[in-house]
């Protein structure tokens, strides 16, 4: 483990006595009893299955609510009249993801890991000794068994599962109101049944990337990257939504539809964060992973704000105004940013991410808008950019070598970008991945699916979206 | 307990160094100690006492979120000049739910159940020996009383209520748009100081459901059936919206106002259903339970999922269109479908206990429409026709009576929609209970309630409703 | 700690036996053993850390997503064309409230605490113990003084900053409209970085009114009040919003401009507020904690419920309608009622503290209408009357003295009145804290931040909001 920066300001732990008139007094004593009672000090090994288990549950289902923060953020910036689609191609995602996850993805990514890849053995699930514990059958060696796994086998399962899903909301949203609801969901079939598990299986299943030293906590690269990789691949060969870059070169602007939803999208994938960061601890069972936690939940929090304080401070001078999208992709920014290393730096590493995140999402999102490559909702800058750095940065600040973590990401990206290309070319070649003309006119709400998002209220002329 | 699904994929738990660079190394050194120290092996009683206590009220609170969701879903289902009403429905019904249930219900449901029903005394409380405990006055008698009790006595009256909101939010959706107000009140007072707390009595109270054997985990009948008869009856009385079923046989489409804010409420619900699903372990003090815990979420993971896919797949052939509605309601009816038994079947069933559930309701969607049922979001087809056969896979794959699940779906449709007919005719033959048609057409924002939802947008002029 | 209120219901603990086909069952057996095996009954020391570490971590990640309340209560309650700007001041005050908590708040407020503030240290961070734990240096006795603080020292920090955001929250929404977006995260530095600290550090951080015996749990008047102080001395010097009191008195109506948004902030609050309370018992490593936590929890909800239904029954006789925004801020206002004292209360005084706040908040906020002043979201009623109230029935009902409670409510209401009032006046002197006239006619979505919340719906032209 790379040491942490020692440099920081007062550590006076004279905060046991806060809102004193209250509480921490069980606490107290019992931290003074513990001198005298060794014996009763450390987590015991069922306890601590528990805690681990607990923690894989929790925390999932706190990552698990990211993908309404996604879908919050890609409906709400999107035009009103592909709002809908964009709702059922995430929530079907997510479905596909689980699903995909469950007959083969786990095992390439975690099962039997060798160099490259791990196992194509299909389905997973709970060990024959945590199926005979929940039937009530489990003898003494089995509950032994069961206990010395760390952690119930599925509760993995289910937190690694939730990961799945937001690899592929990265993708819906690059490449909404134009590309196919069923190439979409073919490309996310494979990116979440084989690209992303072989991605996974080289770092966190222990393949060759973990052997050669690469880090990246919870995915900067692995998770973000992947899904900004492929993110990138799409966009390219979909290519820009009609009209966008206007042949005088203009870029015309698409604000989001409806900003109080994508602040929403933002906020909840704020507090979504602290599961995908803080559980990726992927233990609770003893005082130094509990420690590395709140590590982990305060440098999240930390860079997240940095990077929307950061990406207001420079959206006068790089985007021309004081911009809420430039902000809010800001705390994406910073959050992504510091996902490879949270446990690994100090807190004012994470400010510094944070921010150079924020910064570094914002300048992308003038660089995609000047090499043309349309992103609706800035997922590329975000995840892929700011996950780079990110990624950098833990050889930075974090103990890593710099050198590692840039084979990292040049072998994760261009195994991913070359894979999705492929992928969305053989569909392009088959069923088509981009929608007609007149649909993407229509708007796909109307055009592919039969139903507004907004049928009551009145809109905008047409013509408003070529003002 | 029955037999677990014993067919299943690969088990190899190798899963250990997974994100190997990083973490379990406490879990892993621990394991290796425990079995040297088998003295520290088992959670100790008071741990026990506060992971079942936290337990009940982390899940708890979850599933208190699920009132948003329900929120959400329906005041995005309805016409927008109905959506405020429903809001305050919602908020309402919540509040309703919260005190009826301190002041009545969980008496009748939990205390001194008999063959029918519980005790009518007012009110609950902690014990004496918790409230000594509270006020710092416990002798270790006391202490050794309340951690015998198996966590707080209020942490699961806690849980208990939010699950009494939960059928009661079934009802507000199904009979939107046309059912008053007070009404409605007075409807969900009775519900939840009354008619679920005698359902709930006869199978979680201990009642005589529970000792014939029928089976129940979470509520797929308990309480979505619960809310389904409820709303069913209702819905019948209170009769479909005005023009809603054409006397030429038409039926007039009524699509979801706000579908971003509709997709909001069903993530909203599929997050909340790990707590409603999760929590019902009822305990977390053991490996046992947690693993338990750890099937249950995935298995109410991959039912969702399942739901949602085989919803869209059938709703060409079945709807006419792929439709992003009854995709959303597939992921209900998915996750209604596995309630009654996530952790007592294996992963594969769970999926196709999903599945089918997402089917059924898509056809129950497709037969309330042909025999003129109005109900607004499609409660009846999600959580009542769903629920039944949830429960009747318990049944059929979780090892239990396929004729006594029969007979406690029959038992409690019976009575839940008998007395919930009379309670509706009551108030009809009272204070009524359905607005005027002027307050129809005009909605029940500004007629009833004085407050549009949308007061700044430009809506469409009332003659769209008729085309 | 203050005598429970003793009169309650029937506490008959028969519910062991709840859905009883299914679980628990390790709970009983393991407390039977437990009377034979005693030494294994209390919590080692190392899991009491893991309890309340994850205690706050927890409940402090819920706490965050209060700021998503915040702001959805917020942008839907104003006009259309200031739905964006009030977004960017939420998520942007989130973002320097933390940043200002780590450099110096934290350090005013817990660190060296004397008669009246803290340290003037800069920065935070982990102890040094932690520092070798978390980079695998700690030899055991740096192990023992991690786990003899009872909690890692960054996750009390975390729970701390989320409400010092909660505080700036309140005033964004009250000075909505018409207030600088630099002034106002200008007034934000202050508040965070100095003001809420020193106010915290008199009760909480242990200074002369925690030595007086003054009691505020979670906040009624540490959080809820500096906020509401605060957003008063900003109001009446920003002054009410254009044409919203005509000269010949009346009043413009300024409904919300989304409901189904309101009321979804309404819920994220209510949801948060679990954790907002919970977490205030700052341990969950007993029994007596989590049982504390149980009485908080449900008393916080029927506080809640309570003030919802008080304050639509007032809202006939005091504002002359059943009035949905009225009972959704007689939600948060029940909310803020109970804040003080959750732990120190029976149930029924829950109800009865919760009810009179609803009433509390509906007659200030006729109060304010007046007496013109201009509080956007009624966060003056709910918050700072309603806190009052809370902070008041600690003492009679909680077993405070009320002589104690009404001088901290005078101390600290004196101290952030003024203090705010003198902040407010320096930014006015200086860079102003108003819009323009024609700013604020045009809307500061537009005129301020050049991006309009909803841009493809057409909205009601401007004399709309004269009518």
């Amino acid at each position: 483990m790379p040491e942490l920066d020692k440099v920081r300001g007062i550590a006076n732990r004279t905060g046991a006595g806060r809102r004193c008139g209250i509480a921490l007094k069980s606490a107290a004593v019992l931290a003074m009893l513990s001198i005298a009672t060794p014996a009763t000090a450390q987590v015991g090994d069922e306890a601590q299955f528990i805690f681990n288990t607990f923690s894989f549950l929790l925390w999932g289902g706190l990552v698990m609510w990211m993908a309404a923060g996604f879908t919050m953020l890609e409906t709400g910036s999107v035009r009103t009249k592909n709002a809908s689609v964009i709702c059922l191609k995430n929530i079907g995602l997510y479905s596909v993801a689980g699903i995909a996850f469950f007959v083969i993805g786990y095992n390439l990514m975690y099962v039997d890991v060798g160099r490259w890849i791990g196992s194509f053995a299909l389905f997973y699930g709970p060990s024959p000794e945590e199926v005979a514990l929940m039937a009530g059958e489990a003898d003494a060696g089995a509950q032994a068994a069961v206990v010395a796994n760390g952690y119930a086998v599925m509760s993995d399962w289910f937190f690694q599962m939730v990961f799945v899903a937001t690899a592929a909301s990265i993708v819906s949203g690059a490449l909404a109101e134009r590309v196919k609801m069923w190439s979409f969901f073919a490309f996310t079939l494979v990116l979440t049944a084989l690209v992303y598990p072989v991605v996974g299986a080289w770092t966190w299943g222990g393949g060759w990337l973990a052997q050669l030293g690469f880090q990246d906590f919870a995915g900067s690269t692995i998770v973000h990257g992947t899904g900004g990789w492929a993110a990138l691949a799409g966009a390219l060969l979909v290519g820009p939504r009609l009209g966008k870059y206007r042949p005088d070169g203009a870029v015309k602007p698409t604000p989001p539809s409806n900003v109080p939803v994508v602040t929403l999208g933002v906020f909840i994938l704020w507090f979504g964060w602290f599961g995908f960061n803080g559980g990726s601890q992927l233990a609770l069972g003893s005082a130094a992973d509990v420690v590395a936690m709140s590590q982990v939940l305060v440098n999240t929090n930390l860079a997240g704000a940095a990077g929307v304080i950061a990406a207001i401070a420079v959206s006068r001078p790089l985007m021309g105004r004081v911009d809420l999208l430039v902000g809010l992709n800001g705390a994406i920014a910073g959050l992504v940013s510091i996902t490879a290393g949270p446990a690994l730096v100090g807190h004012h590493w994470a400010i510094l991410i944070g921010a150079v995140g924020g910064v570094v999402c914002t300048a992308a999102m003038k660089l995609l808008e000047v090499v043309h490559v349309d992103d609706v909702v800035g997922a590329v800058p975000a995840h892929l950019f700011a996950g780079v750095w990110g990624t950098l940065a833990v050889g930075i600040f974090g103990g890593g070598s710099v050198w590692v973590q840039l084979a990292g990401i040049a072998a994760i990206g261009a195994f991913v970008f070359v894979i999705s290309g492929l992928v969305w070319k053989i569909l392009d070649m088959t069923i088509g991945i981009r929608v007609e003309a007149q649909v993407e006119q229509l708007g796909q709400d109307v055009a592919e699916l039969g139903i507004e998002a907004y049928p009551e209220f009145v809109l905008m002329p047409e013509d408003y979206e070529e003002s």
